[in-house]
């Protein structure tokens, strides 16, 4: 049984929201251990709370419990899920956030649709018994009347099946990924992070081992060949970031400010097979 | 005895403030557990403070202590109290930033004026006793010197009687109120959260239970019936919020930009009586 | 051996780079209290770090574990340390974050130079032993991968040679410091707080005892007399910070904005001793 729980939220921290959230958690279980992942995710924004709990999730301790709640359709008929993978489980509502996790546990790829079939390391449940909430529940806070109490108690040892009903489906949006033609890969930036660096969706394994030596183009600049840290070079940088994902920086700026970049930009990357036989690696 | 300690205060993120209380907390106490309610209170602002406050005390352990520090006054004569209500103790100066604990509490409504006295569920003592501080006392920051040793101490069960003399009266300002005209209710702004919602000081027991269907006017626009979730409608819904105020709010942006609205600024319901008889209510 | 542990980066807080942190510690010391000492220096700003580090680190429990992560060089050749006294641990790239904790416990002044050597309350290590770091090392987030498994085996009770090979010298830039000709101090702004106040260099303990009486230049503006607290007066007042340094203040407002004032800018103290003999001290 965990007795970690993580917060992600789009409540920032100047209103009272995410303390009332934790004041619940606490008085069900005051042994609980509480970690902030985000609450400064732009309001309602599904995509990018999804994104920030994939870069975070996977470094707590096993059956820590995370909550994510995005919610703009609070109050609304949307169903509100604990999700149960082998390492964690999930509270949020079923509106997407999850759409990474499912991902990573799905038995085969996510489909270009809404709905993800539980795999045999997913199981998911709809929060349905309404005697472990606190009361009464808003219609507009489902964070701290549903979520917060229902996570507490799964961090005390209770069944996910003891809280809410066993379900075959849940929604995914659409995970941006990259395209592959001839030589050439085309990405899209993911995410802007606080610093301006701009997270791509090209994975590390999706890269030839002759990446190195690659031509990147993004908003009509060329960047040539992936660096090993952000202190390589004074201009912009692509280098292999954190989260195992591309990432275009510049090491004493904003990337996102020198590019006037968005996320959804495309970028490519070519070049790289073209010239394998004469770079050398480390 | 509680070992629940929160944090409310206008000493943003940036700086070591914050860290410097918990500090002094954890040196008393180092099983306390410590919730930052907010740490961006807008400078000096007493009356979001105390606002703030009150949407997320009630939802935390018994005997919780909960320390504000909005005290624009530090270093002066004004008092610093420890306020005893039934379930948590509070630490802060006394500078109305407790108006919303002692209404709630008070035996009788809070008169229009700047003293309140204790009730039989009110005890309140000036903090004088200086062996419990954390020497030297810097004149501009007793959170860190007073307010977090007083606080760590109240945590391990010291009593209030120890750190302190009773007094009989505090510090009040006037809590912004409705009023009922005929039909007519004149309500005011009395919180913009960080999603732009206009929370406003009309409560749901002041409010007809024909409601539903009633006229609200602000800044000029007229929204009509009082919805259920945010999600009701594209344009700016009436609602009632989770701390149970009528709240303005837009379900996919800011209802301040939206209204141009500050604090302070009237808002109408009319309307709701005259249609009685033909509302259906859930 | 302390359970504490904290965190000053520039990470900010709306990424999940903090709490990959905080999991990475959770997951190796179940036990540890993390304290965030602040998440939002400016970008690769190493001075303010090691200055917001300086007024918090030394109310923490003895024992603590400092974490820095301002670390502009990662992946490069740069050294990351632990650094020792008789009361703390930090853990931080050797690039000056932790110059102020260097002079405080060096054994003579610190040189205008680059390079401290330890002294007898100083020792220092670089850290080398990949065996105790989160595996696979990212060359961009050392804080994750070093930083933090380093701080939770120290936290444990793991000593720092077992984790590093001594060193002699470490790193620090030069600290800012007043100066004095005649009846003259010439001081400069270190800092910048959240509330805009201006937290010179000027230590309490450089100023003469009748400096109360002193006439305080900066930016074309005189400022009389040393105040006691924030309140006195409603324009700009001087007076002892909360750390000890000599600060400019406006009660109800900003001085960094009224004084148009940036770090480094020049502040002159005149006037203290020529009306020594004439000023009532309390």
């Amino acid at each position: 049984m965990g007795t970690f729980i993580t917060l992600t939220t789009d409540f920032g921290l100047a209103d009272g929201y995410v303390a009332a959230m934790k004041g619940v958690i606490y008085s069900i279980n005051p042994e609980a251990t509480i970690v902030d992942i985000s609450h400064q995710i732009k309001p309602r924004n599904i995509r990018e709370a999804a994104f920030v709990l994939s870069t975070a999730y996977n470094y707590f301790p096993s059956y820590t419990v995370h909550i994510v709640v995005v919610d703009p359709g609070v109050g609304t008929n949307r169903k509100a899920v604990i999700l149960k993978t082998p390492k964690a489980q999930f509270v949020a509502p079923d509106n997407g956030v999850l759409s990474y996790i499912l991902e990573a546990y799905a038995s085969q790829p996510l489909p270009d649709s809404q709905r993800v079939k539980a795999g045999p390391d997913l199981k998911a449940y709809a929060i349905t018994k309404s005697e472990y909430w606190h009361k009464p529940v808003s219609n507009t806070f489902h964070g701290r009347d549903i979520f917060a109490p229902v996570a507490a108690r799964l961090s005390l040892g209770l069944m996910a099946s003891s809280l809410g009903d066993p379900v075959d489906t849940m929604t995914a949006f659409t995970i941006s990924h990259p395209s592959k033609q001839g030589d050439q890969i085309t990405g899209h930036i993911l995410h802007i992070d606080s610093f301006g660096n701009l997270i791509t969706d090209v994975r590390q394994d999706f890269l030839p081992t002759t990446a190195q030596s690659a031509t990147i183009e993004l908003k009509g600049y060329s960047i040539h060949g992936i660096a090993c840290t952000y202190a390589d070079g004074t201009g912009p940088v692509a280098l292999l970031g954190s989260s195992g994902y591309l990432e275009i920086s510049i090491g004493n700026g904003s990337a996102a400010s020198f590019f006037k970049a968005e996320e959804g930009d495309e970028i490519k990357i070519a070049g790289a097979q073209a010239v394998d036989y004469h770079v050398n690696r480390k």
